[in-house]
């Protein structure tokens, strides 16, 4: 039965459906690679500008440090790559960092990794459309023109798609993510061979600024404290190294080598790709500032409000292709397509995590079931609302949303590893083979180097970056936290409350005998029907009851009633201020007083009609009166259901939204079927 | 059971309500004047200044036709009452023109008669409430000055009281009505003492303007059409006679002579404060014109847009007894104060004719329980909705809304004195009392007039007033006559499709067995109780059926159903997607198609909550299944409810809720007992 507030959705999403259905294929490590890559690949399109423009409150001359901080970005990337590798073996199933967390560190920590992940696929979204919009508008400048516009459309168009339930394809991911790939190798290599073999001087379009250093000088503590900031912002490359462990039974077999296969391939990428950027950054001169109006300067003058700083990316490739060549081009359209395909990842990844997360109590249950299209919907439009809100207030500044980011990610990454520790510490208590417990040991020393070096950069970034936004990021986790954790207390509360006695239960609950009742308004099909199934049910008494609103039309009700000599008395009830609920409700109080231990069943016939607009003139009373019913104890309530001629379009409709598929089906492989119980099952 | 759109709902109209219940008291003839009057009696507030406003138009030189057209509404008051006296004795069951028209006119006449009245109860409250504006800004000018905000805020205000169920009193309606008669009464005898007695000169604050005339020294045909005009707006007066002719059950007894007597007593107060209105406007030499910033002149020159030009009662109570004395702010209040009054009628009526047109089953069926708490609010929102989207598009003014205003009262006027007519007529033939049949060829007679008199009227308002707004009017009654007749052709389709055949019918639509399935997810207390209602009810099989959604899950309820000993056959059904709705219909399409003629109940455990967010922690799935199971046919769907702790929150407030009496319950008078039915229903 189609509702209200379904209109407006179907309108925008769209009735018409797939019918064909994923799951069954699994991926094979090329198209897995881009497919789980597109996010961490896709954040050297911001990473290194932000090392530069931290660097830049020094000075040009603190550009000189963006190799060190490449170095300790590359250490991290190997670090993290390294202790992922372990969770894809030691978990296969594909239960990520929550899963992780939750199992070695308990449910607190594991709540903890939660809230961290969701606040961050809330941050993916908008960073990566910013910085998409942004290197769109490096090749045309309408798109910086009206960045929080394109931002918010942008948002729009994906979450309308992924309501809708686009086909997820391999394909669809590869293509875009090698041609970014392949583009920045080329520029990489082209960049050297013209600087380093034919000897030619490559020139950024800002390589003539100069910039005014915000604090000149800056030695000892502060310097220290700038190049760690400078480090937190370089670790944006970071984020979503952990999607791949989160998705190994989407892999072929074997799937944890091919997964950390995978894995070690993307960093040995992400890595690559950064320090071939920084490098050519600095080869070409590239200069960026955090506030270009005032603190670049050309020709000694500060460049003003009108200038747009574009990314690095988009410099170095003007520098090394020349601006506005088809090169130049098409490298902005892949980096600005793989930016969104990285903010697609998101809409995957949050409602998948909601799913699992309600399988443990923390959200509403019914996100759990697969499929579910209005739970899947619901967590949609919550993600783009507030990437979507996050955009307007920060003005689609992807510089300005990095500052919220990546806090969430190293909660994860440290919770994660730690888990882990404690994961091959429960292990090798048991284990006796020693060539497994070398492996573990060696695992283990590995996931520890991992819990460490990761717990220190969250530290790093927590100080580096608290005021300047990651406070926002604190704030989003500690409501998620705190949201999940009363709906687990409320379904915690119910549990106890509903559970099952020990022993015989049945003396506890069951009454001695049924009183049925049905309600008549008129003598049509739909009540005969109800009348004929209710002396089907032969329960121990049964009565029609019909409500007295119009004197005459009960009058005419008895009359056919004894006319066409129905063998159920009919009971009629007076009302004098022509209500339905409340007269019946106090009947079955009635006769609930009467003999307690009885149940009575109220049997209701109903219309079933095809469109909404039918739906409100018709069983409003019979709705009204069902919700008041279920409030009265010991009363069952039947809808015995008559499907006007109408209804057939609605369970048309029915029946094809059924077919729909949940986004981010292909990377979460395929359903596992559920061998066990198949023997039950076919004999009950 | 609470939904989610309550909540703001609630915030806003809130939860407490009162429990005594109205209707049982009767009202005498002094609270019922005031209580059916204070429409008609407030129309003296604008209808004077209509007329000389329209005369303006050809020079004040025009102003000597107003006594001329003060007769004609006179006499056309007269006619209306006269008439409608007929109508109350005729018929004391409170029809109005709406059962009139459709009883002895055909329902084509009666749904126009309701089209228009539904027009008219808008009207009604963007007229009044603009017109209080003016008036009470008349002795305070901020109302003027934010005139659009003042006329929607008392909307709000009145539609918000009109939702919580505020008391009806007669009181609440006889003070400020008979402060405003009683003022108006003195201000007319002080106003004549002064100028007849003492031979003081009475000035208007705009007796020195001059007008100029926009067609100076119109004659002939062009002169008779502005006259009719002029009566047009006048007749503005007449709006709101009808209202008694609802009322006729509200009065004591003899009802309908005391309502025919309260009806003559209405009338002559209003001629008589009309003509008094007109009469002292004219000894004080008010100057009113329709478009005072370029018409009126000061000293020759032309006004300018900063003029506020004050309704004629509150101009000829400056002149009577002084602008801003005491009792100056006094009657404006009263003025305003029964405009608003008047206003809040049609929240009264509009829901009442809403109840009797579902009746007839052109409106949703639900709006014709009384009490019915939801659809009285929803026809009170659709009415402040579009009084207020008329108040927004006139900018509040009285004289320009004005002109939509009387279309839709004579067309319900002239048709319901053509079906008095023949009321008349089918009763000549058959009675035989000459006594009684010299009465009803009077009453006829009268009618015949006032059928003739009002229907030439309306050709009067429709050829002088269509291009000025009454085009609008129209527009509304088609747009409520098509939607209305859509109504009833569903209701009517649906009834020919669900009516019962003659004959013994069990045959027809009679299963043979009934075959029962109660749905599992987990052993516990609502389950248990499912189960044990379900064998209570001896269906000829009885199965438990549980998705396998979770292997791990679904082997321990497995284990938990043998060690428990339940004497029910467990089926599990495989769902290698996770879904629950999909296997759970195919089961129950699979068990039809074995034995077709079988019946299929489906028993479902569910938990009772308290608040929406719980709601929507629990259900959502049952919920679903549910509303596909309604779809499949020879199935009926069994709620077994489990009351939560939280949920007796919830059924106390549903309790209380039912405890709300509609707005109108006093005009209505008390419910009819239907005593025809007692006896039948004391026995079953």
């Amino acid at each position: 039965m189609s509702k209200l507030t379904d209109v407006p959705k179907r309108i925008l999403i769209g009735r018409a459906l797939r019918s064909d259905r994923l799951g069954e294929t699994l991926l094979p490590k090329r198209i897995a690679l881009p497919v789980f890559a597109s996010d961490p690949l896709s954040s050297v399109a911001y990473a290194p500008g932000e090392v530069l423009l931290v660097l830049s409150i020094a000075g040009v001359s603190a550009y000189h440090f963006s190799p060190w901080i490449a170095v300790a970005v590359v250490v991290l990337m190997f670090t993290v790559v390294a202790s992922y590798r372990q969770n894809v073996h030691a978990y296969p199933s594909g239960g990520g960092d929550y899963e992780v967390a939750n199992t070695n560190l308990g449910p607190k920590a594991g709540l903890t990794v939660a809230s961290a992940l969701l606040v961050d696929y809330v941050l993916t979204v908008a960073v990566s459309i910013s910085s998409g919009v942004e290197n769109l508008g490096s090749a045309i400048p309408f798109f910086v023109e009206h960045k929080v516009l394109c931002a918010v459309g942008i948002i729009v168009l994906l979450t309308l798609m992924n309501l809708r339930g686009v086909k997820e394809s391999g394909k669809l991911f590869a293509i875009p993510t090698y041609v970014f790939v392949v583009g920045v190798f080329v520029m990489i290599g082209w960049g050297a061979f013209r600087g380093l073999v034919l000897d030619e001087t490559m020139r950024a379009p800002t390589a003539g600024f100069e910039i005014k250093a915000e604090h000149q000088g800056l030695a000892g503590f502060a310097l220290v404290f700038l190049m760690l900031r400078a480090f937190s912002s370089g670790c944006a490359a970071l984020t979503g190294v952990e999607a791949i462990s989160n998705g190994v039974p989407a892999f072929r077999k074997p799937k944890s080598k091919n997964a950390a296969t995978t894995l070690a391939a993307m960093g040995l990428l992400a890595v690559t790709m950064f320090c071939g950027i920084i490098g050519l950054a600095m080869a070409t001169k590239v200069r960026m500032a955090e506030n270009p109006a005032h603190d670049l300067l050309r020709n000694g003058v500060p460049i003003g409000d009108g200038y747009v700083q574009n990314p690095v990316i988009s410099q170095v490739a003007a520098a090394v292709f020349g601006d506005g060549t088809f090169f130049f081009v098409l490298l902005a359209a892949a980096t600005a397509l793989v930016l969104f395909l990285a903010a697609n990842t998101a809409y995957n990844g949050f409602p998948l995590l909601g799913s699992i997360l309600a399988q443990d109590r923390y959200l509403p249950r019914q996100l759990h079931t697969r499929g579910d299209r209005l739970a899947f919907s619901n967590g949609i439009v919550l993600l783009a609302g507030a990437a979507g809100l996050l955009v307007w207030i920060y003005g689609a500044d992807s510089t300005r949303l990095i500052q919220l980011y990546i806090v969430g990610v190293f909660v994860s990454f440290t919770l994660s590893q730690t888990g882990m520790v404690r994961h091959w510490n429960r292990h090798l208590r048991t284990e006796k083979d020693q060539a497994k417990r070398r492996h573990m040991i060696r695992s283990r020393a590995i996931n520890t180097f991992g819990a460490f070096f990761t717990g220190l950069v969250l530290v790093v970034v927590l100080v580096t970056k608290f005021t300047h936004g990651a406070w926002v990021a604190l704030v989003g986790m500690v409501i998620f936290y705190a949201t999940m954790t009363a709906i687990r207390k409320h379904y915690d509360r119910v549990a106890d409350e509903i559970a099952a006695p020990e022993g015989p239960s049945d003396d506890v609950v069951r009454p001695s005998r049924v009183h049925s009742v049905v309600l008549i308004s008129k003598i049509h099909r739909p009540t005969l029907r109800a009348l004929a199934y209710a002396k089907l049910l032969r329960s121990h008494t049964l009565e029609a009851l019909s409500v007295n609103v119009d004197p005459a039309e009960t009058k005419a009700l008895q009359e056919e009633w004894s006319r066409r000599g129905i063998d159920v008395p009919l009971k009629v009830l007076d009302s004098p201020y022509r209500e339905i609920t409340r007269p019946i409700i106090e009947y079955v109080k009635g006769l609930r007083k009467e003999s307690p231990r009885d149940a009575v069943s109220v049997i209701i016939p109903e219309y079933v009609v095809g469109h909404w607009y039918e739906h409100i003139l018709h069983n409003q009373s019979a709705l009204r009166l069902k919700g008041r019913l279920l409030f009265t104890p010991g009363v069952m309530v039947t809808s015995v259901p008559y499907q006007l001629e109408s209804s057939e379009v609605a369970r048309k409709r029915a029946r094809k939204r059924q077919d729909w598929n949940a986004p981010g089906a292909v990377r979460r492989g395929p359903a596992e079927r559920p061998k066990e119980t198949r023997a039950p099952s076919a004999k009950s």
